[in-house]
């Protein structure tokens, strides 16, 4: 499976993704699902990718190949973020017709989904997430985070946390947080986690981040939010509701 | 939608289940989830459902009418929690082809599973998980419990915290954090919650208990988990990868 996140608050837009593919249990494989393109001080954009590895990766592939067409209208040549999403979509649909009835005879899902996020020189930041079937929605302040993949064990932690005044420290925290509780739920999501940060009219990336095994910080939050949460927890107080409860789980009001 | 969940502990087994149902958002209703089965001194069975209500009363129904007829094999007189956890998946089976196929011509899903668990005298407490085909497993010591419905908002603090040695007490605290969690993510998810504690060889159920949200004990468990987090998060190091973080937000390592 996968997870991808991305946040947009008021200084900026982080990216995050994992590196975990996986057809079946027994064929598990390591993928970057995220990809950056970048004219500086022109645009910065970042696509996350979500679904069928074949499709995700054609799409992305012939977004890149228009791109070098500067008579036709590309992702090097758009005015908006909005136009952004909307090749792209297009790219999906393009590569779903090509291939989706024949993998459909192998009993393959052929959906795919996107988060495409940055900005354009002339307007603002912007955060889009497009649909399997090449439609997309926009990024507001109600709602300033989009997820896909396998969203809901990460989700708790962004809503509680997360709103466009989030400073860009706390909501990487926030995000790490997030790829840690999905990778202790759900074994086919798994590091490395590629990590980038664009900040409003910077026009390149602040930070593009690898996360590995190793990577000290990332154990340490790990770390000290479970044992963190088994605190918290432990203080909580018991029930009364039993007779025989034994003095010691007695409520601690 | 639906959450329940069932742990089985060395000490008993805990059921809970909530009680909201919903046929779209505009149409939510409140349905106890959790059917009791007692005969004292002879055999205590907790049955807890998910999925198409009309299925799953069917069901136990089925199960309820059959037990009325002594000369046949029903649920008060079986040896077995075995035998229990095959009569339901037959009742389901059988409510499904009765049915199915008219739901299935407008489109509604008739699945459904259930939590059965219990202890009818001469064998031990027994768990049992049916799913929607009819077929079931049992939970052991390396899974002692089990979830239905909304499942994974639920599932991080059971895999944190449960275990078979976990004290009544704190396997109750542990499934209203549980429910807490989900509840706060799935709308579809809502009070009151139906709880239920079986002893092992009580043969009678120790606690049967309806959480509303009047409840001081779940209201207070909500409020410290939440604060607790929060607190946690607050306190886990922000990372120093961007140059321009400002002094307040460095790592406190």
């Amino acid at each position: 499976m996968t997870y991808c996140v991305a946040l947009k608050l008021n200084a900026g837009i982080v990216f995050a993704s994992d590196s975990r593919t996986n057809a079946g249990v027994d064929q598990i494989a390591c993928f970057k699902k995220m990809r950056t393109f970048v004219n500086p001080g022109d645009r910065a954009i970042v696509i996350l990718s979500s679904g069928n590895l074949s499709i995700t990766q054609c799409a992305i592939n012939l977004l890149e190949q228009h791109g070098r067409h500067a008579d036709q209208r590309n992702l090097w040549n758009v005015d908006s973020m909005f136009d952004v999403a909307q090749l792209l979509g297009e790219c999906l649909r393009s590569v779903r017709e090509h291939d989706g009835a024949f993998l459909a005879q192998n009993n393959v899902d052929a959906s795919a989904s996107f988060v495409v996020g940055g900005q354009i020189r002339g307007e603002r930041m912007r955060l889009f997430l497009v649909y399997a079937a090449g439609n997309f929605i926009e990024a507001g302040d109600e709602t300033p985070f989009f997820q896909i993949g396998e969203t809901k064990y990460g989700k708790p932690i962004l809503d509680r946390v997360i709103n466009p005044h989030t400073a860009i420290n706390e909501a990487i925290k926030c995000v790490l947080v997030s790829f840690d509780s999905t990778m202790r739920s759900n074994l086919s999501v798994g590091l490395p986690i590629d990590l980038a940060v664009y900040s409003e009219s910077a026009f390149e990336l602040d930070l593009e981040q690898h996360i590995t095994h190793e990577d000290p910080y990332f154990s340490q939050i790990s770390k000290r939010w479970s044992d963190g949460l088994r605190g918290v927890f432990a203080s909580l107080p018991s029930p009364d509701w039993l007779n025989d409860t034994a003095p010691d789980s007695l409520p601690r009001l």
